[in-house]
């Protein structure tokens, strides 16, 4: 048996060890002598004789089981030193946490959130190859600004200059010409000039594009099945995970599918907040109207839709029936966004106006343009963020504890200002 | 029926449409006067009758099956402009065919070396869960330095200065922390300041990395048996593609493990080429060592071991034996590099030690190094390049062919002398 000490527990000449590793926990049983330095995360190997427990000594609140090792040698791979505090209850704050991630994140329930992140990106995978989706690697390094210049970080590229993919977007849609029906994992990167409790600047985004749609809402039907098919899964892999976390996978049954300016009557008409002006839904208007969605419609998901022109990105189809709004949605889940698309401009004239209304360089897409002079055909898509979903599936309060190694404008692994204790970072805001 | 149309023949009165979508081709027949103005690519979509083809109509080199569609009702979805050359036989450059990539990836041999790669990433990590392994998101965002800072890009990040991850590794590492055997697919960046055949700037890395080793010569055996599975899985999911593209599967029975010195003095030896005091292999000696172990061994592969300690990263294992080299493997496939990988330094002192006598600065690794300080077992992995197993897998002549959206020196998509007329780029070698 070889893993770490997970705990030590000394009676009278006898020691427990708890040695854990990636399938859970044993208790060891040895004498003193033999564990004379052994500490807590040591790395040990173990010999010895399995035996039963007795009764009495089975505390069904850990999971070491109903057996334990009798120890005749053991040996240490690895030592550990002190460690800077309880690991196990973790009551010191979130930025004290991220700052020990690499020990941290050995804790048990920690771990399973991850264990869960991986389930939710695996099962995404395995639902759009189910549904006859191609997956491509989308690249990360790209010439020119796609959705609005403000969150791009910028790169210094040979003696060129370039950025960080706000998101796969234009690769997707040039890819709907080849494979028509497409999905992609991959980083997208947002400058986010502000400490929130929702925003990363390096996070994990699933991707779907589809084509020949003969509708927009067909979108949303698919979005409503891969989450359907992806908490199916879920709950039946992570179990154990899910138990430990006290964290409850919600049925989907028909997500109500409002528009954005009846949300925002409707979040009047229960509030008296009067943001019927409004071109986008703010935080706190997010989580109103999942609270009517939740007492109107039994669901945990709403559906905004019809996001104003001015507010989408230029490839956003226009609705014909009002070009000010847009053949767009978000999916909103127990409060907040995880979820964006729409259907998308495919023909080639209409695309380039479009760039050229939003003030951007036709010379800039000749590449992406490509696509749609070639012939593409009506086409849309969508965007799951992966750390978001995990976090509003688990009920986190913050989306770093849903990452691994958060990013944000005051960390990359470390504090910011401790590795370049010169540099002075300003909140601008919080939420 | 509906998709692009990937060829028109006009017989009299009748004519032919090839209609293309991501299944095959099927043939259209219909009225002239019902295609007055279809052209290639444009979108359109078919109502009619399937019909059996007459049997002197049928051309088994063409995959349009033995049926046809006899149309009644046609409707153009996407016209298409007319095509800038013949995308069915590509008697054009390289260059030219990345600059029109959107076009060209429609052409069912450039499609099919990316069903391929979709299936070699996906068969990587099929295997490595059926191993038990944790599949992780590394970050692209890095800190700090790790694998040498030549060929590193940075990065404007806020107000600090940060690069693109040259590899996983420090996070892989990290983990095995915490997972014990894990793994990732991710974005590798490298500045390669040339223009070869078999760099990327931007590349696909399957990494892999296991506690507990009991010696690191398992890591070799598990990278074989890897392979094995990957190989097996491909060669049945991708019948059609490999047949397309001529390509064939190599059996992997036992693979060569030759030493770096043994590889000099068997390429000396067999050429006069006497490199024997060189500290790595170049790509001429790659080659010849691969058809060394052709011939003798009957293997495509061979592994390459005990590289100079100076030329692998500070975080190697070096050899207990003859602390000058390393316990450190690359794999060769028919001529080219495709793996590397080492057992690593778990000791937290010797790596502390290590991280200084390479000049580095140890501040700059306190976040990595505390997955040593709390207890490292025995550990080692390595990496596959996508792009470089699809490229030797298919026999393409140079790594852009296996990639999509291939970045280098001189291209994001579009030539970048082109974005930016006024920047000039110097080719520094090429091979």
């Amino acid at each position: 048996m070889a893993g770490w000490v997970d705990s030590r527990r000394d009676h009278g000449g006898i020691v427990f060890l708890d040695l854990r590793d990636y399938s859970g926990v044993l208790q060891l049983v040895l004498a003193k002598n033999l564990a004379a330095d052994i500490k807590e995360e040591y790395v040990v190997t173990a010999q010895g004789t399995i035996q039963k427990r007795p009764e009495n000594m089975i505390n069904p609140d850990l999971e070491t089981g109903d057996i334990e090792l009798k120890v005749e040698k053991i040996k240490v791979l690895a030592k550990a030193e002190p460690l800077p505090f309880n690991v196990k209850d973790l009551k010191v704050s979130l930025p004290t946490l991220l700052d020990y991630r690499p020990l941290i994140l050995r804790n048990e329930k920690i771990k399973a959130i991850f264990k869960i992140e991986e389930e939710v990106i695996r099962s995404f995978r395995a639902i759009m190859k189910e549904m006859g989706f191609f997956e491509f690697q989308a690249p990360t390094i790209v010439p020119t600004i796609t959705e609005g210049g403000a969150e791009l970080f910028p790169l210094k590229y040979y003696k060129y200059d370039a950025y960080l993919a706000q998101s796969p977007q234009l690769y997707k849609q040039i890819l709907v010409g080849v494979f028509e029906k497409v999905f992609s994992i991959s980083k997208a990167f947002r400058a986010e000039p502000s400490v929130t409790t929702r925003h990363l600047s390096e996070y994990t985004g699933l991707d779907v594009e589809m084509g020949f749609i003969d509708s927009w809402e067909e979108l949303m039907d698919d979005c409503e099945k891969i989450l359907k098919g992806m908490f199916d899964t879920i709950k039946k892999n992570c179990q154990k995970e899910l138990k430990l976390l006290g964290a409850e996978i919600p049925e989907i049954k028909s997500i109500p599918r409002v528009k954005m300016r009846e949300a925002q009557q409707i979040i009047f008409e229960r509030t008296s907040r009067d943001n019927r002006q409004e071109s986008d839904l703010e935080p706190e208007d997010e989580k109103e109207i999942c609270s009517w969605a939740k007492e109107k419609e039994g669901s945990e998901f709403v559906f905004i839709t019809h996001y104003p022109t001015k507010k989408r990105p230029f490839y956003t189809f226009a609705d014909p029936e009002d070009p000010n709004y847009t053949l767009s949605f978000d999916l909103l889940f127990r409060g907040m966004e995880v979820v964006t698309g729409s259907q998308r401009i495919n023909d080639y004239d209409k695309l380039v106006k479009n760039i050229k209304d939003f003030n951007l360089k036709t010379k800039d897409f000749d590449f992406y343009l490509q696509a749609f002079k070639y012939g593409m055909p009506p086409e849309g898509g969508f965007c799951f963020g992966a750390e978001r979903l995990t976090k509003q599936l688990l009920g986190l309060e913050n989306v770093r504890e849903a990452s691994l190694f958060p990013r944000d404008m005051e960390r990359i692994d470390q504090r910011l200002s401790i590795l370049k204790p010169k540099k002075i970072t300003k909140h601008v805001k919080k939420n």
